[in-house]
């Protein structure tokens, strides 16, 4: 019970190392009968692959999905779905000059505090390539959510300095932010080259949104639709806040004005995010999360090695600007873990 | 599995509603020989109760906590730890006229819409009573904390517009805002007087913070100990966004700025909060949440009732004006049950 | 998680020693719409008390129950369930000789060995009066089995020396043995009355069957039916022993006694006990316990004291000769709640 | 969640068919530091291979294990261990004529009443392949046992109508049935060879013991170390009954024969098993299993067809007379499962 493993019913348990043999995930729980194949998982493992400028990730991985097991004749059976993705470009000798040495940002220090044991390459298992597992897994949830007709929207509203002002739903994948706004997208790519540069790196805000959600999904009291959604985002390794609906904002409002007044139609306004005590009320689910910086900088960084004594360190290779975007797709893999779980949860009550 | 049970170790089970006989926890996993007794619990379950102007709250309840099962001679046994808080103060006619209308921002709809029955009287489970159990558990929980002498500090950083603009730590009970910056808290109560006449409600923003926490506590990949946190205090009704250290500050931070130099005397800041890569670091934790206002309001609504007619709806009766400060002790209670949780699953990898 | 909770949908969590204030269980995940009352769950809590010769507990127990939460209106809300029972003739004085004495045959030493402390007191929580709480829970667990028309039946097959040679399911409450042959229930009779002379207890075996049981319930691999059977009889204190089918009498079959034919009608056998792959298969499930004698004798016997010096021990007081037949409504609990747990993880991904 | 995964601290999730791409296992939980390879691993998993006359499966299969993760320098890492064995020799064609015929004592129906889809090559996730999984991760399991000194021994007590006479622990690897009696195994290869020419099959009985185990494992109520070792023994597809210590003989014991008296060195007989109230008391764990007859024969069967008409069938190619022996070393590795998870559970209230 080291913490690989997610969800009540849709169960899923990932394994793997940056530079180990592969990643790979084991979902438990899928309903049997759901048209699967490695095509429409690789489909959204290719979203999270590098692209564009403000990924300079060097490392060239296909990252190719095989099912190893739980699917027949194109169809889930049931049983557990294993997944694998082989690792192949793993170059670790180009961080054998950090085995001593705990990078500012990483979990070096702690996983060495915890474990007093740490696989040093890439940052092993706390490296962002874990997220390969959750995305394929993510891939199955939303072939389930499809037939329910739930839709995810994920898109950026910030990225450094910058945040959208508009939301043009069908921009999001004509700009390589996955911006909403192609005016914010252009001055995204400007504020990147810059910061690019300093040889510095950049935050930013992610929105997810899922449609026709059915009233009902989530429980009370600790299994909180937003409670599972909160603990889900906040557990990708850059996403250091959660807000449901108005989140923060509410902070500073009226309950006259927060509170979303209810019509035959629907509810008017949408400040709860389309969670109330903790259930779906049926309106739009919406998340924002905020993604920190990539502590992967290569500015000269203090520090201590091994024997606590002070060092500094400039991080050298590959590394992205900014979490955003590849980030995104492994947001909407975790909110379709979390609506198909409650889903399943919900059935099993009916 | 309605969701009522929090914690892999640690496990708390609640139960009760708001004007049923009672409301209580079960507390599965509490290592034996700690000193217990009614007065420990009723100490922590004091600071929940209504108190000063912001806290309108006219239901009486002493909530006196009686200890069923688990403790003998004063200490824990080991095994189920039952805690029972009698409801007796509950005055349900006063919410037969809701019976068939639902309250804005509250749970009326979404639980009638999840279970096809609720009791309606005074939210029922999605009643903010629900909390009794929890601090029960929580001051259950900070006693095992005491002997690692992890020490847990929660203040109002926010209320409505009013934000705090220092941090004396040793004011935070000198004001009823439990604010640790007398000026603010001065502002406060001139901002709550004006928002009781006007019968409407506020939101603000609460710290959690604990200090001698050992480095290691959390767990890799989805129970981070971040995630855990997130999820626990998003799991409480009024809250609508959680944030770790810098939080969504580090949204618009650059690497170099966001990420904290290591020295051999330890982190020289601490935008983390506490937490890298879901594990503790050793440094204080710093979480913040935002509070929603009250949704109960004596400004009039729209709403529909249970056949989905349009009406209006004035909410009489006693309703405090903003669930700060006392939520403050709820928090409090979920960040003790997240930390004792991880003190022992780190103990059994030892 | 000292183990006091059961089931992965309808979960429950049992709390309780024989001496403290009470004994309960609160139910997590019962199905909302379900018609439940005091008077459903005291009509099975009354088939545990004592009665008959065989039953020579002197304990005066009425054993209320009562429902603390969780029904509205006569119906299950979907939240849970809490049950409570109050003890009130615990005459813990009765016990205070053993508080440093070791019984052989319970609990005393391997509690003590496990926690370092012990509630002594009538055996504290390994006390066979731990099963009120499961009682409670399984007769709200048979409520939303009736649903089904799933319907259990318990008899005693053996006790000491006597086994029943017929089975005539209409003379089980005719007897205080729970037997479903008269004749042999009048030779337990006899035996019975030998034993209670003697000063010594008795064992036996109980069957469970379960009808209208549909195909398809239970899970691959490890949470089989009649893996999850095992564990939930298994758990019941006297219990050493738990076979289904044919159980230990398959060792010694070949294969072409023991496979169940298939006809166009259903199995021509049930050597299966109506468990195939640890899936059911439509049959009646059959499901036999062997329960060890009451420890509780007063012969004198050899044991160590809390110093670990030898000493002797006659056992005074009220003690039942066999655990049976008050153990039987235990057993049909068990079953229940293996049942129901089941029927809802096979709704969940229908 | 289909029940794919085992333990609550050392957790397993397998995967996997008989005819599928592979076989495997992802450990949750086991602690850093141990010892581990691909070697330590082999070594059990080659005691499940088949050999000698009992077995004459007459797939070839290498089993090769590979660890994907978790393992750093020949150290566990504290992380996922993830180990798959290849399935290489899976001759599916054979198993074509049974696409539509429900083999009489195998899950072909209730698996097929259960999803409505199959993976029928080889019996799919109901094969005894997926044992596989459970000897690598007992295995692992075994590693951190062998720190506290503890030592599994299983042997087989029965095979058809031959039952073990005399207990010589030394013999036990020097015959191929695992028999702690030489005389005994003569009998029983006598018996193979007759049974063999039948076309017929086998069942037999199956002891587990393990030493050297520290007083205080196992939880009160559900979580007894019985009961768990009940379901992971019961899992076992083979399995029909568990029994600890004296078992199923208890039932025609008197309280004054079967409680086990203490004297200041310990216990001074063992029908308890080891096990007082759920808790280990220090002694030998005793444990046994009956195991049914392999249900795969070349006589001809009753049986139906998917459309439900009646058929007959012989099962043609590779069949074991018996799963024992090499059900054994499954066996151990449940045990090897229960025991570790109970020993990090205890560590944890430490």
């Amino acid at each position: 019970m080291s913490g690989s493993s997610f969800g009540k019913l849709f169960q899923i348990t990932t394994w793997g190392e940056s530079h180990g043999k592969g990643i790979g995930v084991v979902i438990d729980g899928c309903p049997p009968g759901i048209e699967m194949n490695e095509a429409i998982i690789q489909k959204m493992l290719d979203r999270r692959r590098p692209g564009g400028s403000i990924t300079s990730t060097s490392r060239k991985e296909s990252d190719t999905a095989k099912i190893l097991s739980g699917v027949f004749e194109g169809q889930t059976t049931g049983t557990p779905i294993s997944i694998m993705v082989e690792n192949k470009d793993a170059k670790s000798k180009a961080y054998n000059s950090i085995a001593n040495t705990y990078r500012p940002g990483h979990g070096d220090f702690t996983y060495q505090a915890k474990y007093g044991i740490r696989d040093w390459r890439g940052g092993g298992r706390s490296s962002a390539r874990e997220t390969v597992g959750r995305v394929a897994a993510g891939a199955v949830a939303n072939a389930v959510l499809q037939k329910e007709n739930i839709e995810i929207i994920v898109h950026t509203t910030a990225l450094g300095s910058v945040k959208v002002e508009t939301f043009d739903q069908h921009v999001v994948y004509e700009n390589m932010f996955l911006c909403a706004d192609m005016l914010a997208a252009s001055r995204m790519e400007d504020e990147v080259n810059q910061v690019r540069q300093e040889g510095d790196s950049l935050g930013g805000i992610v929105e997810i949104r899922a449609k026709n959600i059915p009233p009902g999904l989530g429980e009370p009291v600790f299994d909180k639709l937003d409670a599972d959604l909160a603990k889900a985002l906040m557990s990708i390794g850059a996403v250091k806040g959660v807000e449901i609906g108005s989140g923060f904002g509410t902070a500073s409002m009226r309950g006259s004005q927060n509170n979303d007044p209810i019509s035959p139609d629907g509810f008017l306004t949408n400040n709860s995010g389309g969670i109330l005590a903790g259930i779906s009320n049926g309106d739009e689910i919406i998340v924002r999360v905020a993604v920190k910086p990539i502590p992967s900088i290569s500015i000269e960084q203090k520090t201590v090695d091994s024997e606590n004594n002070p060092t500094r360190i400039k991080i050298k290779g590959r590394h992205d600007i900014s979490a955003i975007p590849r980030i995104n797709v492994v947001c909407e893999a975790m909110m379709n873990l979390v609506l198909v779980d409650h889903l399943l949860r919900q059935q099993a009550i009916k």
